[in-house]
């Protein structure tokens, strides 16, 4: 297990951690000043720029990519499939433009909240195999682009309205159903937040091995949480057992970013520099 | 699968329903109103009214008990663990002078939530072990007894503070490893609202099988849900397949109570007598 008490390289700043707080361009900014070597920039945020002035941040600021959120909402009806896949061909064309390490999928869950406006059904289990059958037509496309794609598995909490692949087992399930021969592009993006509570998280860990696992998310659980959404909680303030998490998918190998993705009220609301000290500082000591 | 439409005869009140509303006196009265044969009732509501009026009033209104909820909360520090321990055989001995159908088991989460005082952990898998160890200990105690366990899996957002089994196959795996012999004596408590998300749910009923099977919960899942705990949703207004949950259920053989528990601020703001009407003539239409 690395030691990350002494610098933060391996820090990672998902940038909607701090997306109430300034642009994109900004966000590259400060991440300058506090030597920050890596983010995982959402799309409304490059779109916000353009991608070309994203792009042109990214680079003149060395920065890499630890992702790009967010491809995926594959469930729809019949009308909106199209869009469906076109979206994800740019979300996977983007991640290649700004260099992005994998395109994170956040798979949607019922179609009338996956694609607003698809005719609205209960039938969860159409939605997850139209999911694998997105999945694997969008392999074939980021293959071409040599963009790994890195499924999310979501907390069950979102379900029906964000995704509906909510576990580890699942997200394996699929690795190995739409890519058998571990070829490298088809992983998972691990987030604690989502994760933590699953009595298999560690056997499934174990399963992923070390060319699945293409992303590392942290943030905590907060007791109570008061809203469903935006009540993440900052490393060090909740239950989760981060560094027993951490050494397990290390013990794989993984030797990538550590990337904290919070959706906070209480974090979006104090001064950018602060929340990116913070992160930084619970990174060095509590993760 | 059973045609409810006809009458309401599988329908079982979870009495927290209807909690705000009135003591557990007044729920049986109204139930007898109503033509209700079966309730659910809360240890709470029978402490407020003593237990032999509670026997009483249940005996008098010839009401059946398809639960009694709840035993649980088993992981604690070592000072609180005769505290817990005493207070389940308790719960046991309450179940049985009531006549119900099986004890409901919500199994706690982390020690310093599942019983408050007790040293803060942040060890999720020693709580997992202790669930396991406490409930081997209490089969014991309720065989005695005989009386029926139900462990329920409750939703993965309740993981910290209620309980630490949130999955099917997570319970189903206790049962394995405390009941190989399928006794019957031990068993799940499937509520819809806390599995309806899960991918393996179908297998995972399938797997439980007739004797294992001992109480089936439903309510609905709303979208979006405003409060983690009190907006479940009546059947028919969110977005769970409830008509194929039961269909997989009494595949199984199960006969028993179709049991309607909701935890909703909009539910407890309306009269008694509305939401049980609301209730039979959903069980009705949509279950």
């Amino acid at each position: 297990m690395r030691d990350l008490s002494k610098d933060h390289r391996w820090f990672s700043l998902n940038t909607a951690t701090v997306r109430r707080q300034g642009s994109l361009i900004e966000i590259v900014d400060a991440c300058a000043r506090h030597g920050v070597r890596a983010i995982d920039p959402w799309r409304d945020q490059v779109a916000a720029v353009g991608l070309k002035a994203a792009v042109k941040a990214v680079r003149d600021a060395g920065l890499e990519l630890s992702g790009y959120c967010r491809g995926g909402m594959f469930p729809c009806d019949a009308g909106h499939r199209t869009d469906a896949r076109d979206d994800n061909r740019r979300a996977v064309d983007e991640a290649v433009a700004l260099g992005a390490s994998c395109l994170i999928l956040v798979v949607g869950g019922l179609p009338q909240y996956s694609r607003p406006g698809s005719a609205a059904s209960k039938d969860l289990s159409a939605a997850q195999e139209q999911v694998a059958d997105a999945i694997a037509e969008l392999l074939d496309y980021a293959r071409g682009a040599r963009m790994p794609l890195a499924i999310e598995p979501l907390h069950p909490m979102y379900a029906a309205d964000r995704a509906c692949v909510n576990t580890m087992r699942h997200a394996l399930d699929l690795c190995d159903r739409i890519d058998p021969a571990r070829s490298g592009m088809l992983g998972i993006a691990l987030d604690l937040y989502h994760t933590w509570w699953d009595h298999e998280l560690y056997r499934q860990i174990g399963r992923c091995g070390r060319e699945r696992m293409l992303a590392f998310h942290v943030c905590d659980w907060l007791v109570p949480t008061t809203d469903m959404l935006n009540d993440r909680g900052m490393m060090g303030d909740g239950v989760v057992d981060i560094p027993r998490a951490r050494a397990a998918v290390e013990e794989l190998g993984y030797s990538g970013y550590v990337e904290v993705e919070l959706f906070s009220q209480r974090w979006w609301s104090l001064p950018m520099d602060e929340v990116i000290s913070t992160c930084i500082e619970r990174v060095k000591t509590v993760v």
